[in-house]
């Protein structure tokens, strides 16, 4: 067994190294994982005068596409993370009256769980409207990424606290 | 000129679009940006025990690793971000009692700034040290990922507040 | 049930969106595509003179070798096609007085068909042949892409009309 | 010098090569693309009934993000193509009663021209607006890809004949 | 069947073509590769004295997290090989008085070997060490790059000679 | 001054990091670096009799296009080299009784030197070689990849010593 609880995984013998996951039963796995930006009341004003505010605006579809690539992109992005086929992908952005809050939703069939995937996702989303809305104010703040809940695999589900 | 300071750069007429830079002129340019990682105490206090607390610990090694590759790849990860040639990137990682702050330099020499660079290998970092440690603790968060300063171009310099 | 025939697949509640397909069975599935290139006849001549015509020259090879490698590539190419491991793909490249006919056959054991595989390696062979002879001709057209013909998954085989 | 009128470019000597153009002057370029989509009348129909028509609807905008990030990759997919940086890179997307016409126009500063830039970005583009509707209608094509017109460089501008 | 033992596999009538494995069965394979990189004396010397020799200084690393990804990517990088899901990626590097031996370890379950992606990994793990030492010695060389042993698939287990 | 000619490069304070290029002049940079396959006089053999021995066959033309477009992507796939325009790659491959020997130049006009694109081409075409015989003979052994010269740059010309 290659990994513990109480040391990080992806290093033996103080060299770093993939987890070997052939021995892995083949199961159903989903992820979730939130991002949260932090526009501004003045930016969100802005989104919403120029009809581009919710799901069907471009800048809402820009960063669910780019976080589907990216989370399809995770395997090449993370260096011990190991690839896996996305079969499901799944993006909810809703606004408040500061920001936007993302949430990613990822589905797997595979040896291993697709948090690395939802949290890459949510975060490319996040950083994709960052880039959008950068000329207006450069004090934005991507202020929490985090898992909210996986399913699936030997380790068992797990939802955030809130 | 494309770009104006309240509305989202890259939507002209209702649809996403690049800006157009041909006919800015090649200026050196940095950004620096931060993310910070809350780890908890236990892992904080279980990477000192182990030896890999610290710049050279294959922890932060790796961080450093995918947060460069992925700072040179920004242009293919975020849609509407302009291809830049990375001609310096520079990592710190400090270690507070809960977590880590990671900073990273960006440096090049281009049409247009390298915020999103600094911004993406961040995150990358983040979303790494997020992958070793998971199987600790599932409630690590990524609390913070901003601009602390960007340097060169038309639009002046800036620093983060604090 | 995500997708039916009368609307946009990848599109839910007016916002894009990749199919969920974790609970599709596995099945073998073929899709063969077409490209025509209209060449002219003029370098259809020069290429049969200098020897290159045929699947040995090196202009069909670099086609061939391009298609490939973009067949594999299409996951991260068209933002919401599933990636897919592709188990086989087959070129061949007939040439008529005037042009190239490209056929590009994909083969998979997958959850989803391979239509797009087939019609990126096809578009990107075309798009390949087109490099290489536009010095000669800037007026070359890429006339047709289309799916000739796919085999397994639940909505059936389909063979295009001629 | 390496390139003729009346031979392929990209063969010498009977081999695959990369034309040299490290001696060529660095200047503006542009070039526009365009690709046609015969998706038929029904599919028109719906694309309109859903709202989904014109550029702000998330098929169009998919397939617009989709080509810009391929027409940034372009020389990771075309062999001998140049890796050169997209400086501006805009697409139109105008309907018919049977289809689409997507245009491609890339911009750059460099030594050789954005072509294949354009063409690629406009058919993968094509590809994605396939993707998305090839659940409604298998017999969709791809009816045409082709340069319409191309600036600067020592070859001279290129305006397709209509 | 496609592959014979006296041609070489990727050329079917003259062309060039990737091997159809869709009718292979899926078994655990796994493959091992060595490269040889011979950095002269000195080099060996100034490592040892700046306390970055061993699997925990950051050339070592460096090396070993860019032949993961390598590995990982090695479906992208040579044109015929298949798109394989790594399930391990394990890398040991040892020193001797004039250089290094890396050894790179591949598994997965799959349809076809992993010689290729341990290969590869093994390879750009070599060059990250040249490209890390290469301003103290251009004189290095990477004296041998080499398949040590495979397992699991149809041609059997193998194991090289010393 | 990041890089002296004792220490690695892409270490700084006991961490990897890339090296800041950016004041350094532009200029004309080349390099060309030699892979050597042994392939066994058998498959020599046999190369010879199936005509695809040469530059013509498919073997090499495939070879030639891995390592073209592999030299691209150097800077993806190695952690601290800088992203540079490639402006030529060319390619020669000469047989012997018992292999082959690839040579790969690569030219840019930039602020740093193209030994790693030239050592990639060249290691990723002997890999791509590798490939398309292995089926034939396991015991093949890249025996050699070396940097052969390289000119450009304030660290002055290198010619191997033979």
């Amino acid at each position: 067994m290659n990994q513990s609880q109480n040391s990080p995984t992806h290093v033996r013998d103080g060299k770093p190294a993939m987890v070997d996951v052939a021995d892995k039963p083949v199961t159903r796995r989903t992820a979730t994982a939130e991002a949260v930006v932090e526009l501004g009341t003045e930016i969100m004003g802005l989104l919403e005068n120029n009809d581009i505010r919710g799901p069907k605006g471009p800048v809402f579809q820009t960063a669910i596409i780019a976080g589907t690539m990216a989370a399809k992109s995770t395997g090449t992005l993370i260096p011990f993370c190991h690839p896996l086929p996305v079969e499901g992908c799944d993006f909810q952005i809703d606004t408040t009256a500061h920001g936007v809050v993302i949430r990613c939703e990822v589905t797997t069939t595979g040896k291993t769980g697709v948090e690395m995937e939802a949290m890459t996702g949510a975060s490319v989303a996040a950083l994709t409207i960052y880039d959008m809305a950068k000329a207006m104010n450069k004090a934005i703040i991507i202020s929490s990424v985090r898992l909210l809940s996986k399913t699936g695999g030997k380790s068992g589900d797990y939802h955030a606290a809130s």
